[in-house]
């Protein structure tokens, strides 16, 4: 299956630093920058580019939760072919902090939204779209959507500036049928669009299913090296550089990211496939049950965990 | 898509001992018994039957290497449901220790075997058929077999006795792609033929490929609990319990299983996706270097190791 059409978003310090609070060195960063870069990935998503004025607890979090263009040109000096992408949320952007495309470091930026606030989202991708950059409307939670609401959203997108439009699997819940048929309903109602992906890796199906949704035809992979993400993290970018027939890719700096930088960090901080995680995936909801149960003394105790999430009334995250 | 046709063979203790030379206590599998029995598991494979006399390093291995039935009696004093199966290698079992189905704990006897030595693998499963067994013909390494050697092959297992005849994905390397062409290649030349499916995680693609199998028809499904099996390990039975549809499967006890005894285990032993495991799936080679490395003071220098494997002169496993 041809899959050369293929580029790949690597995510790391963005969805990565939603488990460290985006404490990675400027060392740290500038070495990603240039493995991603001699690797031949063709996007690296370098943090958040929301404002700390919109958001609590910002003092403590790490530069790359709010991006500054200032910083990020003493950051990556010398840009190579791999593109900068952020990404912002509906209601904790200031449109204000956005230069000019021609002013920034950033090609890319992306706008995540719950299928509810696609029209926010929608003026924003506007704006940016007018400042110059490639934009992409990343809708998360598809599997809790009703089909009648994503209907509404894609009359919307289809006449939007919008470059790309995301199928976001946040709960880790889909697996290879789910991806098909969104995959061609968005090819369906969306035929005018590219198509990007993003997955998570609670039920071991974030590689396979990013897999599936390439050689239907969508475009823009979203990965981070070695899965890095929250919770359960995503599809990793090894994977895909390893396996991804007919294209450009080299594994070899990559694996030199990983011995060198996220091996040693996974030593200290935790993501990927651990039971709490595979148990929201499979009860498709969201983490932040398991989030918190592995943020307790009571960290291994599944059955419990899966007793309170499936008996109705003792059930906190519903 | 259905697959509510199929039954899952659980083999923590055959391939999981691999991991650890058989070191499970007779609580500890009698534990995990009781909860695969719970949780509706069909078969629990609980042991090579190899002879000792035809093996090196014997006699340092747990009793899960050498089944013997007198000792089976007495860690499974009652049988539930879930059927027993033990695994044999050509040219090291011995005939004259396998009892009659009547006199044994043992259900289903299976014959693992390159393609090469198809012919003295189907002599061994028409002697145990003729004591009763269910048996089934699992032909390793099949992403190394040239397509005349598998027809060869069909031609001599489609008039035998063999019950089920299972893809087995030795070196993690195969895709869904893959694994649709096997199920194929194997429904059309043994078309009077059950099927069956083993699959290792190198490429975090395990469970993937064995529910890309299962909806082709695929009956007979190996996993083991949190994975546990040879350097990558294998397709964790706890995903297939939560995600097989239509089934009768229940999670619960497997949770159980998992809290009380494999997560345990894994802060001890190590499997999973590891890198080197990555790397020689990608490579489609044996898992037998990266095991090496693991034993080694070297066990994280990735870039090395894939240098080694990708230049031919230094190529230490060709």
């Amino acid at each position: 299956m041809k899959t050369n059409h293929c580029k790949i978003v690597d995510c790391t310090i963005r969805d990565g630093g939603l488990v460290n609070n985006w404490d990675f060195s400027v060392d740290f960063v500038q070495k990603l920058y240039a493995g991603l870069n001699e690797a031949g990935v063709d996007y690296m998503e370098i943090g958040y580019k929301n404002s700390p004025k919109l958001l609590k607890g910002a003092e403590e979090a790490g530069p790359w939760r709010f991006l500054n263009d200032d910083f990020l040109r003493k950051v990556i000096p010398q840009k190579g072919n791999t593109k900068l992408s952020a990404l912002v949320d509906v209601g904790r952007v200031d449109e204000n902090d956005i230069l000019p495309r021609s002013e920034s470091m950033l090609d890319l930026i992306r706008v995540a939204c719950y299928s509810k606030d696609v029209d926010k989202a929608l003026a924003l991708v506007q704006t940016f779209h007018d400042r110059g950059y490639e934009t992409t409307l990343n809708i998360m939670a598809l599997s809790n959507v009703m089909e009648n609401e994503l209907l509404e959203a894609f009359e919307m997108i289809k006449d939007s500036s919008v470059d790309v439009v995301y199928i976001v699997d946040s709960y880790g819940s889909l697996d290879h049928n789910d991806v098909k048929y969104l995959v061609e309903k968005f090819k369906t109602h969306l035929p005018n669009k590219r198509l990007g992906v993003h997955t998570h890796n609670n039920m071991q199906l974030a590689f396979s299913n990013t897999l599936v949704a390439a050689e239907l035809g969508v475009e823009l992979l979203d990965a981070s090296v070695y899965g890095m993400g929250r919770a359960a993290g995503n599809c990793p970018t090894e994977l895909l550089v390893a396996h991804l027939k007919g294209t450009k890719y080299n594994l070899r700096p990559v694996l030199d990211v990983l011995e060198q930088l996220m091996v040693p960090l996974r030593e200290k901080e935790e993501w990927g496939y651990i039971l709490p995680y595979m148990i929201t995936g499979a009860l498709d909801e969201h983490p932040r049950s398991a989030m918190a149960l592995r943020a307790s003394e009571d960290k291994d105790k599944v059955v419990d965990f899966y007793d309170k999430l499936t008996t109705p009334e003792v059930n906190f995250d519903k």
